[in-house]
């Protein structure tokens, strides 16, 4: 997706060989019209396959899956880091450790708003070593509802996340996939299209 | 805004006689094509006001302050809850208490993304003692930054919130104002527009 390509080597910055800051328009500051780009191309993506919900984690996934499910016209469920008082349902949980954080989480989901008839697309902003996704996964089987894919906005392929995804036969789509971070210098995998 | 407080009623839950869960649609399951109306409704209310940024809170401001900062054409910040190992900058921070998390955060935002010149508009999901919507107007404060108005999703007007902001000569238009939660029953106040 070029205008997501574009952004990240105009406004992204490699802070490391692992670690890219995409603050100024997605993980802090947000660009609305780049969201609605990114909802279009992963509607396009998938729109043959009878999705009934978007399913994504709480703060960065929520604007590209809300754009996303707007084009399906189905809701979005964000899955929590923390427990909330208003809570009260039964929850499906999953532990995920954030190496930008530095910290494991319990993110959880309610089981009121994912169900066996569910076909769900998963959305995250980063893949890298696939701790969120598995996790989002583990929430869906819980429920006994179909993964019918993983959409990403920005895939670090030097990381190990997508090919465990793939090895469990689950289709991943990234907007943006990035082979190297070396040297401060962003670059894209070639064979993307 | 009809359709925003019809949902409420058919979708939300009076918890107790302070807390309304609205799980539904907007703080865990999100119902996009609302978002829409939403942005619709603050772009419309604020609309003159030369806002250049909208400003929010992880993580259920960020849906309906994308949609409104799309009509507008200006970016979204949200504030952080927690520290993330990319956020780097120098940072505006303000503490925050959350009653229904029993908790209370230290909310962040980088020096990066709220400059002198800006006229910011304050989203957030809920209103009620006006805890968060103060962090939020002290982070633009720090910023040296204008507060042009506060727009709220939900305001319980039961609580001191509004009454506190407008103390302070602040603008707050919240689309949905509610009166009372006792006894289980979500009452409107019957002065709204």
């Amino acid at each position: 997706m070029d205008a997501l390509k574009q952004k990240i080597l105009n406004e992204g910055t490699a802070l490391s060989d692992k670690v890219l800051k995409v603050d100024k328009f997605l993980n802090h500051q947000i660009d609305p019209e780049l969201m609605v780009e990114i909802g279009r191309e992963f509607y396009r993506l998938f729109k043959d396959q009878n999705i009934t919900k978007i399913l994504t984690l709480e703060s960065s996934g929520i604007a590209p899956s809300v754009m996303t499910a707007l084009n399906f016209k189905i809701p979005v469920v964000f899955a929590r880091k923390r427990k909330s008082l208003t809570h009260t349902d039964r929850l499906y949980t999953a532990p995920v450790y954030s190496y930008t954080k530095q910290e494991t989480n319990i993110i959880s989901v309610s089981d009121q708003f994912i169900s066996q008839d569910d076909k769900v697309l998963i959305i995250d902003d980063f893949l890298a070593n696939g701790e969120a996704a598995n996790a989002l996964i583990s929430l869906v089987d819980q429920a006994e509802a179909e993964v019918i894919g993983i959409g990403i906005v920005i895939e670090k392929s030097f990381q190990p996340g997508r090919d465990m995804l793939e090895e469990k036969n689950y289709r991943v789509e990234s907007l943006a996939r990035i082979e190297s971070l070396a040297a401060g210098e962003i670059v894209f995998k070639e064979d993307q299209n």
